[in-house]
């Protein structure tokens, strides 16, 4: 197969870009002397999964029981789901553990931190569970000088059902920066609070063999990781306009785009018609204000490589994208009805979730039209028979 | 399985208002004398289409092909594929044709409609095809007035591999419309311009069976339907917040939330996070502006009915939803940690791809937390085998 016949619209995965961007971060994190693991939300792929582990100790982390499960029924053993758990999703935790993948936890809450620890004993089992620290983003987490902290990690620490792990940071507040020098402050400071928070439990009699931080931001542009055991960052794999824009990645680091076909030219309006919108693209509007705004995405050329100069996917309908050039005047002649392009996205993490495979190419191998592999990808949140 | 026990984030649909949503749109397209043509692409179900069908003669719109595949899996043998084709999909349409469904396809552009012509014959079928004309969205089509329109009528009744089926004309610029006398103006531009459109093709010797015209907001409210022949609509299967505040609903008609659990609390900042985030709920924002800005979705109690006064999911992230209330105070003691919420979406086209079933609900039956059944829903691009 190739581009020029698949289906459309596809999610396409460049080889080579994934790989260059899946060893700049192992080399960035390796080179501050602590464990990277990596982030699968993201690419929710068991064969990006093994790119982005080369080099690494082979811990991932998750967003959704339904990676643990599926990336469990791949052989990973190591899994840290990192959002807030809830008693009612104990039950698929410990069938994992019972299969001997080892999945630790994060709670921001004493009364949770109980309940869990309760129903660990029940099932006869020991959750792995971290405190969650916020560093700034507002989203989930206690403050690392907060009581709140000792009484999680005291309750997880006396409970039959689990074990103290560690703390958890995530310093989701970096992609409000918009400079290298402000992520890694940003950075800074995400280190400093989760090991300020370690060090408090530690000075509480309490263990905390685990400072886990991160994000693609801070993980790349942090200065320090002193007293961190692991980073954890994974939009990076894949690269989007977003992180292009803070810093992250160049736009030719992208590795995805999607695929697809010109089905109309509006002459009287200067636009074209793609078969790729708001379902293929998603409508995050993330670049919004952002020094390129690039409305719905980037318009590359169908066999990959830079962005057409000027033309971005200016509106979406459900299936329907209207590409327009800053010009007023878009490419008709070189995008004929029937022709392909490769939309690069604002937000890959929602873009590609709308897609159940990655269809594998390489820009530099000697057909950049050719198919090479098809790559799964999960979604959803249902559970997955491991 | 009861809602209070179900996995989260899940898709809920409650059966009771879908059956009324659908009997209000078939009456009212009824009482104007033509054929109601249900449009799929928001539902994505046979079961929903079942429901959507009953009282009307069987025939079904679709926006990809993935959608006719399952369709046509499932029994449907009228299939109106409202998006322009291009000849690389037609072999996809044939495969259809040759299984006896009737697939009907659309084009703005004459040298696509020759390319079709061409292309059916090669592969022995006739492709039915139809003239899309633009009432105003600036999408696809053509004007009513124009010469392509005539041009296009000609190439497909001279090909030997096309029939020409009619004219469509999709307003969806009513969704611009603020007040029910503003829908009803688009409605009738609509129609003026789709029959106009017909008109013209007969004037010039051509056939014109078809005039299909549509939307949500001009279906329903429309004061005329002369000279048209069926009309097409999706949303209002399901209904949703943005549909309710330009009154093709109210909000109480919402047929589908986002089942999800409170999995924080944040008292410092007054906000309760949810385990439904951006790939739950979707990054639409259709209700920014509005009267009502929903935020990422007004929060109803687990069991359905009203939506809480005050509660919206302010902000999302990939999987976490932050609550806020208007007051600054939301009901922390009502909604513990580990109760269960239902988000009532902005676009439910968006929110409802995100998921591969529906559990149904019954609010009106002795148990609102009972799931009656569960649905499936289509989803993606990729083929279905037929």
């Amino acid at each position: 197969m190739r581009l020029d016949r698949l289906p459309t619209p596809a999610l396409v995965l460049d080889f080579g870009r994934l790989r260059a961007n899946c060893a700049r971060m192992t080399a960035a994190v390796a080179g501050r002397g602590v464990r990277l693991r990596p982030h699968l939300k993201t690419a929710k792929s068991i064969d990006v999964a093994r790119v982005a582990l080369e080099g690494n100790f082979g811990g991932i982390t998750v967003s959704t029981l339904n990676e643990a499960e599926y990336f469990a029924g791949h052989g990973i053993t190591d899994i840290l789901y990192a959002v807030g758990i809830t008693p009612d999703k104990l039950d698929r935790v410990a069938a994992l553990q019972r299969l001997g993948v080892r999945v630790t936890l994060v709670v921001d809450d004493p009364g949770v931190a109980a309940a869990v620890a309760e129903r660990g004993a029940q099932l006869d089992t020991v959750f792995h569970v971290m405190v969650e620290v916020d560093p700034g983003e507002a989203r989930g987490g206690v403050a690392w000088k907060s009581d709140a902290l000792i009484a999680i990690g005291r309750a997880l620490d006396e409970g039959d059902g689990t074990e103290l792990a560690g703390v958890m940071a995530h310093a989701g507040h970096s992609y409000a920066a918009r400079d290298l020098a402000s992520v890694a402050a940003v950075a800074e400071d995400e280190r400093r609070q989760a090991v300020g928070a370690a060090e408090r439990l530690r000075a509480a009699g309490l263990p905390c063999p685990e400072v886990s931080v991160g994000s693609t931001p801070t993980a790349l542009h942090a200065e320090s990781a002193d007293g961190l055991t692991e980073v954890r960052a994974g939009v990076y794999m894949l690269g989007d306009l977003f992180q292009a824009q803070i810093g992250s990645c160049a736009i030719d680091d992208l590795a995805v785009g999607v695929l697809a076909t010109v089905i109309g030219h509006r002459r009287d309006k200067g636009t074209i018609l793609i078969d790729a919108g708001a379902l293929a693209l998603s409508k995050d509007r993330s670049t919004a204000g952002m020094p390129l705004d690039a409305g719905f995405g980037l318009v590359a050329p169908a066999a990959g490589g830079a962005p057409i100069p000027g033309l971005t996917v200016d509106r979406v309908f459900q299936e329907h994208g209207l590409i327009r050039s800053a010009d007023g005047a878009p490419p008709f002649d070189a995008l004929p009805i029937g022709s392909r392009v490769r939309v690069l996205p604002n937000h890959v993490c929602m873009t590609a979730a709308m897609y159940d495979r990655y269809h594998l190419v390489d820009e530099a191998g000697p057909d950049p039209l050719a198919v090479a592999d098809v790559w799964d990808r999960t979604n959803g949140w249902g559970p997955v028979a491991v």
